[in-house]
C-alpha cells in the first residue's frame, strides 16, 4: 500500500507535524511507502488564476475550467500541479493533515484542491462521483481543533463534524475516492484558550497520537462514509429516493 | 447604511463581476455607500503564517493565534489585515461574493478570514457567536454555481446549500453577524458544462442580476437565519435542547 499525506500546517513542530510524522512510522511499518507533500514547506500558491497559464485558450477573459482544461490537453500543467497529480496517481490512500481553521482547512489546503482537481482531465461531467478519476482509492481526514469534543455535536458550540467537514469530504468523493471517517483531535490547544492543565494535556494528546497509530495499522479494514451516487440520482440530479438521500447524507461522517 | 463587499474572482469580466457591479448601483441608490475589497486585483494573500509577523510572540515555533493576539495588542497587524478591519469595522452589511469552488468559496477567500478575523482581537473565548465583535451587523454570502439549481437539495447531485454553506455562515455567526439567507445564482455556465442554449443562458443570467438588485433594495428587512448562541449550550458547549439544535441546525439555510 501506498499512502500520500497532503499536510497543510506552517509549523513542522505543531501537532500536526507529530500526526504526520506518527502516520509516516505507522505506515510503512511492513515495507509500505509514504510520500508527504508539505504545502508550507513547499510554498504551495494556492490562488487559482492567469498566473498559473502561459498559454491560454481565452487570453481575453480568464475562465478556471477553461483554462485548467486547456492545459491538461496541451500538456502544459503548472509543475506543482503535475508533480502533485502524480503523487494522488501513485496513492491507494490519501490523508489530508489540517488544522480547522474556520470550520474547514486553511488556505493553502483549500487552494491545492482549487489547483489541482483539474477540470477536463481529472473530472468531466461523466467522470465523478462514483464513476470518478480516483475510484478505488480512499481518502481520509485528519483534522485538529482546540476546542473540546463536548462541543463538537448537533445545535453544539463547535458544530458537527459531519456538516463542517462535508465540503472536503464530498470534493474527495466527488474526485472519486471512497472517503473513510474523520480522525479528530480534539482539544489541541492554543494560546489563549487553554481548559486544562498543561500535564492533562501532554497526557491526552499523547494517547491521541497512539489513537491516530493504530487506527491507521487496520486503515484496510475500514468502513468508507455513505455519499450518494449515479444510481440515487434522476437525469437532472435531483434524488430518486428522498427519504435515504435525507437520512444518509446529514448522518454520513457522525 | 454603509456596505462592505468582499469580492473573490478572478476576473472582471465574470458574472461574479456582473454581481458586484449590480450590487453597487443596487446599494448605493438613495445616497447608501459601498466599498469593495476585490482580493484577486489586490493581490491579497491568503496564506496565514510566519512572513506576516515581523515581531513575534512566540520566534521558535509559529502559532497562528498566539502571534495575531500578539500583533493586535501591540498594533503591529499586517497591513492589508488592519485596513480589512477597518472596511468591516465600517459596514453595516457584509458580502461575500464568489463562484463556488470545490463546495465552498475560493482559497483566496478562505484565507481572507484565515488572516483578517484576529485571535484576541476580533475574537476571545467570550467574544464570538451572539456576543461577537460584529454583532447588530448582517453578513450576506452570494454564490454562483456552474450546476442546474435540481441538483442542490439534499441528497442531490451538487449537494444541499444549507450544509455547502455551512462554514462560511457559521463562521460569520462565530463573529458576531446576524446572517442573511444566502443568494444562488444557479447555472452560471463555464466552458464544457452547458446544457442548454447560449441565448437560454443569457436571458436567464439577465433575469437574476434583476433578482439580485431587488433584493438588494429590501435586504434591510431579510430576516436572518437562526444559529445557536449562548443561551443553547451547557458550560462544555452542548446543547440544552437537542431536538431544537438539530432541527434548526440543519434546516438553517434551506
Amino acid at each position: 500500500m501506498h499512502t500520500h499525506i497532503v499536510h497543510a500546517h506552517p509549523e513542522p513542530q505543531s501537532y500536526n507535524g507529530a500526526l504526520t510524522r506518527t502516520a509516516e512510522r505507522a505506515l510503512t511499518r511492513n515495507g509500505d511507502t509514504v510520500t508527504v507533500t508539505d504545502l508550507y514547506r513547499t510554498g504551495f500558491d494556492p490562488v487559482e488564476g492567469p498566473r498559473h497559464y502561459s498559454s491560454r485558450t481565452k487570453p481575453d477573459a480568464f475562465a478556471a475550467l477553461a483554462e485548467q482544461r486547456h492545459a491538461w490537453t496541451g500538456g502544459t500543467l503548472p509543475e506543482d500541479v503535475a508533480a502533485e497529480i502524480g503523487n494522488l496517481e501513485r496513492a491507494d490512500l490519501v490523508i489530508l493533515q489540517f488544522p480547522l481553521w474556520w470550520h474547514g482547512p486553511p488556505a493553502i489546503l483549500k487552494g491545492w484542491m482549487d489547483r489541482v482537481f483539474v477540470n477536463g482531465g481529472l473530472y468531466t461531467s461523466t467522470m465523478r462521483y462514483d464513476t470518478g478519476y480516483f475510484r478505488g482509492r480512499r481518502a481520509l481526514v485528519s483534522v485538529t481543533t482546540g476546542a473540546p469534543r463536548a462541543a463538537f455535536v448537533p445545535g453544539g458550540r463547535g458544530g458537527e463534524f459531519g456538516t463542517m467537514l462535508w465540503p472536503v469530504h464530498y470534493s474527495m468523493h466527488y474526485m472519486g475516492f471512497s472517503v473513510l471517517p474523520p480522525f479528530v483531535s480534539y482539544g489541541v490547544q492554543g494560546h489563549g484558550f487553554s481548559y486544562e492543565e498543561e500535564s492533562v494535556v501532554a497526557e491526552r494528546l499523547k494517547g491521541n497520537l497512539a489513537d491516530w497509530h493504530q487506527l491507521l495499522t487496520t486503515v484496510d479494514q475500514a468502513e468508507p462514509l455513505w455519499f450518494p451516487g449515479w444510481a440515487d440520482w434522476d437525469a437532472d440530479g435531483g434524488p430518486l429516493d428522498r427519504d435515504k438521500a435525507c437520512g444518509n447524507a446529514v448522518a454520513a461522517g457522525k
